[in-house]
């Protein structure tokens, strides 16, 4: 937020209405003040040094409440903490010399992070020992880097750094190390100055801008690190030529840089590419340099820039999570990480500083932490008087693409009733995501509470453990986690999503047909992918239903289409998590296992059961939790129902033992799966009841397919039904529709009518 | 407790007080009063009607307490509003018709449950329409008991009930519903009592305690149900015959009942012996029926009786939880029960009642419910003005057998000061602990704070799941769960102990060699078996150690001594949880699974891999809940290290699919197994840091091993080392012993001895 004349003066009333109060009795008007004084963050002057995050006197006002302000003294002692530890245990810059999780590489990694912390308790303390620690180090940098060569242990394919193997982590320690400088630098020596200067960040800013051009020029999270990085240098340096290359690119002609990362990395609802795991690494760079640019640079107006782009970032990638506040699992992601993390803790408080959104209090309160910044003290003093609550999470359509056209992601929200909680339906329909996305186009996951009832895998990685190949991406990710089959979608003829060609699938992007999520009885959403196979098209409609029993949880109706001239096999797999309790149709166990298939993901499957049915439903139940689940699906004698579990060709341990359901159609050219996904029943142990064990569908019927609408029917025990059309094709949301299925005549206005009887 | 003169007076001094105080000014001398009051359940005077639990005079109490005492309050409207809505939905007394988990079946136990919360809104708010309820229920059932042949669907060999397929759901039955008799019984027509008394309670008594005789007269918690039935009715009927059937047995011999049950059916500190999960079930007819003993027969002293064993029983299986409160699961048990169910409401609120132990009050705190009792009524008033702490769980030594000579349990429980968490390890040297139990001796499980880290697979059951075989036991109990191999113990030759015959079994027990549990730096046990296998001597000593750095987590030194003039499998398996890490020994995963073996459980195991190491010391790590831990084991060239998981030749998914991780020595006579297990590490996934991912374990050497001593050494990587001498024969705390290994002399006193350097 810019501070508008206006707001000048309300502050200033509230100030003199502060000073007032505080002379004449004990009563204060802090609640009024408050709510202005939230997006308070300075605009320095000229003359003063530049500041990336906090200015003086936005440290004399920490100062000043850490005393009375819990949330605030705890961030800062946290920092203080870690800044006298590390002086007792002295300074030490080790030649580069090991990999990821190696001695040299985590020494690196700590230095910037006590240099920062250094920082912060000079700044707060002005204790020189802080200041002295932070010149000190940067000194034994100066010394060092300037004669380094490529990192000895740095990977083909891949840009190297100096102080680390990647060249990401070279990006990442500038942007922390250029702001533990910008905190001391006041107290540094003019010589001193200089030689850190010239013989660090000069050194390291050429090193990312210049020599490693090609990852500063891309369109990419290692890209904006970069940028960051020598952006906020060169604010420091007052070196505006580096500013501007990180701004608009190394040739400065907007084509790459900081803005053109904005531009292309987001879609207009905030969504990044790469999905929300990377998405929280990226908002760190994101959101420091924004708040640098803006107190450099305020007539940029970086966080107006897109229509507020930036804000809506941090609000998505939020919304971006389950109800453990962990974030939806899906391309390369680890399911441990939350938005408790870092780099949200920077995010979200620059977010509130700027924007001054309220809706963000219930994530910074949860953090229980905040920056120690300009940005810290806003959110500090908002949380000094706020009134815990649930961060809203809502039902949301998420577009990808910088134009919001490649597709997207629906969030599908309903609150179960009976157990106040919410039932998640996940709908992925994004663009690749590049070289961390997943073919798994048209997937599905499913969440109750803050289970993960139907999951995606996530990525095959132990995060910096180092029996686990030095905690990177394990070889299982590209052989199992990326492939079509690891996710809740149909994967034709055993082979994945474009033949898991990432370029091919970053071309296109599957199409957003109609959606409503609005709606508090039926939230729907309908998308396309015709291009992840030859000569397939698919479309695949979810729709979260409030049943009319409003005591039974809401229930997922799946109607997956596909059509082709010619015959294929279509599996649909969905990676249930918990235990069977019961299917209604036969299955032979195996009694010894072998793996599903040889290549694209089955290698990795160990094939458990098949099964058949003599009538058109399968039901299959499964208990998780104490809670019962159930899939039922329209089938023919034909179909194959089958049972995995992951584990196969994984010779050294590295997947987990997950269960999986595939529903196998053999030999087919169009085909639609219809299944209903229901919660139903739960076990309680206290008191050893059991309640609805059995799914409440006895029917499912297809009344109508071809290229224009489909029409599907659920009929439940008690002879509830609901009946779903939906438009295949020319959608409209005004049109009217008439389908005559034998002597029933459908008649409906509008992409979609659910029929309730 | 019983009301000793002086209590009478310090009561009446206290109820003074109070009036005073209420009358003079709004201060009251209530903490005073409330430390007595703990103890009041007031014995009736003879010319009331008899009393079970709550008398007229504590209704009253309760009645004028409702307002101000939340948890009294909650707990009577929960009972009140099950009430109401039962009269809403009107009396159905059904034909006794289904089985376990059916319509009839549920509906007999429902009526029961709603007629004892209908008696309990009664006595409070006097209302008839409570009492109505109750009467033309019973009247209901008077009409249709009497005709009852046995239940249909009784099963062979089990007791029969005639309301119920299972003769122990009619003493539950009766337990319940007498008491809701006694609650309304002032209100009942003469008339309709006569009927009710001789067609429904006489009735169901004489089935109980002469048609079905045997179980009435057995030692075992189907007998103890039984007998509190009875016992009880004879009390509300008057019936004195009936109360001594109950109390000495049918032959009034005092050879059966209840006093010979509490005399055979715990060690003398309170251990039931078949184990804690049937313990929590068993104790609630104990402790009903005791209290209304102590009602009606205060003379008999019955919660004095052998020592207060009632009230020793009741701590004793408290203590026998994890951190979760969940009944450590070994025999036939639920991991889903913890100390909440209701059965503990009741016995811990009479325990406290009776024994005025305040160490209980942190369970009752957390139940936040009482009974509507006089017991219930005495916690509550206790718990309005306790502080909330946590319940002290202690490292036990627990014994089993009346006498306490049958083996017992360790329960070795050690800050790990890091996390602020307890490291719990159970070493079980138990009684076979009846129909229920399995064959498990020596086994051993760990917990690090809420987290099974080497699990005890508990029952093959879901409980009251239709599906799953009724809900019953399932096949696999027997073929898998109660199998040795299922267990952290060694399997010889591929069979279980006692060839899993449970007669054989009960016939002896395992033995208690020493122990010390009351270290704060080393607590020890050691136990023998000698009689599961035909040739074989096992000695199992287990010690959990604090190490000499107490930054780092206490671990366990396993040291597992087998001795036979024959060559035999010795199999050591390790039912771990979580995903492996790494080992420093190679293995060969396999490409295709097959069982593990062919009987006794091991048919269930898939074969994963076989690993073998060209040195001796094997160490497998893995990951649970981002924690790391190890097994360290003395191994040689021959010693074969066997990974599997669960699931085969489970033609019904009833298995989980745990893993296992198995040390193998083949053709030995005598050996010693030496581990060390060891929690040392974490993986931050918010700060994205990985802490001691790899075992600190360098060597492991069994420095002397014969038929009087055993000596082990662990060398860990900083150089710190641990021996460990143990004594195997004559044990006596205060006998010198030295051993010579080669030059080096060992000289110590006692049973064991640590040394560390």
């Amino acid at each position: 937020m810019i501070l508008s004349p206006s707001h000048i003066i309300r502050l200033r009333l509230d100030i003199l209405c502060l000073a007032l109060t505080l002379c004449i009795l004990n009563f204060s008007c802090k609640s009024e003040l408050k709510t202005d004084a939230k997006a308070e963050v300075k605009t320095e002057t000229k003359n003063q040094k530049p500041v990336l995050s906090l200015s003086n006197s936005e440290a004399n006002e920490i100062k000043e409440l850490l005393n009375s302000n819990e949330i605030l003294n705890n961030s800062f002692e946290e920092q203080k903490t870690k800044a006298d530890k590390a002086i007792v245990n002295g300074i030490e810059v080790p030649v580069p010399k090991d990999p990821g999780g190696g001695y040299s590489h985590e020494k690196h990694k700590r230095n910037y992070g006590e240099m920062y912390a250094a920082g912060i308790a000079y700044m707060i303390t002005r204790d020189s020992k802080y200041s002295e620690f932070v010149t000190n180090m940067l000194l034994a940098y100066a010394d060092m880097y300037p004669q380094l060569p490529l990192h000895p242990k740095r990977k083909e394919n891949h840009p190297a750094g100096k102080l680390f193997w990647q060249g990401l982590n070279e990006s990442v320690w500038l942007v922390n190390t250029i702001q533990a400088y910008n905190l001391v630098s006041d107290a540094i020596s003019p010589e001193d100055k200089k030689t850190i200067e010239n013989n660090v960040f000069r050194k390291v800013a050429e090193f990312i801008s210049v020599d490693s051009k090609k990852t500063f020029n891309k369109i990419h999270n290692h890209g904006t690190w970069a940028v960051a990085g020598v952006g906020m240098t060169g604010y420091v340096l007052k070196d505006q030529d580096m500013v501007d290359r990180a701004l608009y690119g190394s040739n400065k002609d907007k084509k790459t840089g900081f803005l053109k990362q904005i531009d292309m990395l987001f879609s207009p609802e905030g969504y990044y590419s790469e999905g929300p795991y990377y998405q929280r690494y990226a908002m760190m760079p994101f959101m420091l340099f924004g708040q640098a640019i803006q107190r450099n640079q305020p007539d940029l107006k970086i966080f107006e820039y897109r229509d507020q782009l930036l804000g809506k970032a941090v609000t998505t990638v939020l919304q971006l999570t389950d109800e453990n506040g962990a974030f939806f699992p899906f391309n390369d992601a680890l399911k441990e990480k939350n938005y408790l993390t870092s780099e949200l803790i920077f995010a979200s408080n620059i977010a509130y500083a700027y924007y001054n959104d309220s809706s963000l209090l219930p994530i910074t309160h949860e953090h229980n932490k905040v920056s120690i910044s300009g940005a810290g003290l806003s959110v500090a003093k908002a949380l000094q008087n706020f009134n815990a609550r649930e961060y809203e999470k809502k039902s949301l359509l998420i577009t990808d693409g910088k134009d919001g056209n490649d597709g997207g992601l629906a969030l599908l929200r309903m609150p179960n009733l009976q157990r106040n909680e919410k039932l998640t339906t996940v709908f992925k329909f994004a663009s690749q995501g590049m070289g961390h996305g997943h073919f798994d186009r048209l997937s599905l996951f499913l969440y109750d509470g803050k289970q993960e009832i139907i999951q995606d895998y996530g990525a095959a990685r132990f995060l910096n453990v180092e029996s686990k190949q030095g905690g990177r991406y394990l070889p299982e990710n590209k052989t199992w986690a990326k492939q079509t089959i690891a996710h809740n979608t149909v994967t034709v003829d055993e082979t994945s999503q474009f033949g898991a060609n990432v370029k091919a699938s970053s071309e296109v992007s599957p199409k957003l047909l109609f959606s409503n999520v609005r709606n508090k009885d039926l939230q729907i959403v309908s998308a396309k992918e015709e291009n992840a196979y030859d000569d397939i098209a698919m479309q695949r409609t979810i729709a979260l239903v409030e049943g009319k029993n409003s005591e039974q949880p809401p229930f997922v109706i799946d109607v997956y289409r596909i059509s082709s001239a010619n015959k294929h096999q279509y599996d649909l797999n969905f990676m249930y998590q918990g235990h069977l309790m019961e299917t209604n149709f036969e299955y032979l166990k195996a009694n010894t296992l072998s793996p599903l298939g040889t290549k694209n993901g089955y290698q990795h499957l160990w094939k458990l059961a098949e099964g058949k049915s003599d009538h058109n439903l399968a039901t299959f139940t499964w208990l998780n939790k104490n809670r019962f689940y159930s899939i039922s699906s329209l089938v023919s004698e034909d179909s194959k129902m089958v049972f995995s579990i992951l584990g196969a060709n994984d010779p050294e341990f590295n997947l987990r033992n997950d269960a999986s359901y595939m529903l196998r159609e053999n030999d087919k050219k169009d085909h639609v799966f219809v299944n209903i996904i229901e919660p139903h029943g739960n076990f309680d142990p206290k008191l050893e009841s059991v309640q609805n064990p059995h799914s409440r569908v006895k029917h499912i019927q297809l009344l109508f397919s071809d290229e224009n609408y489909t029409i599907v029917k659920a009929i439940f025990n008690n002879n509830e039904n609901y009946t779903l059309a939906i438009v295949n094709n020319n959608h409209d949301p005004h049109k009217k529709h008439t389908v005559t299925v034998e002597d029933q005549e459908f008649q409906w206005t509008g992409n979609y009518n659910l029929k309730t009887n």
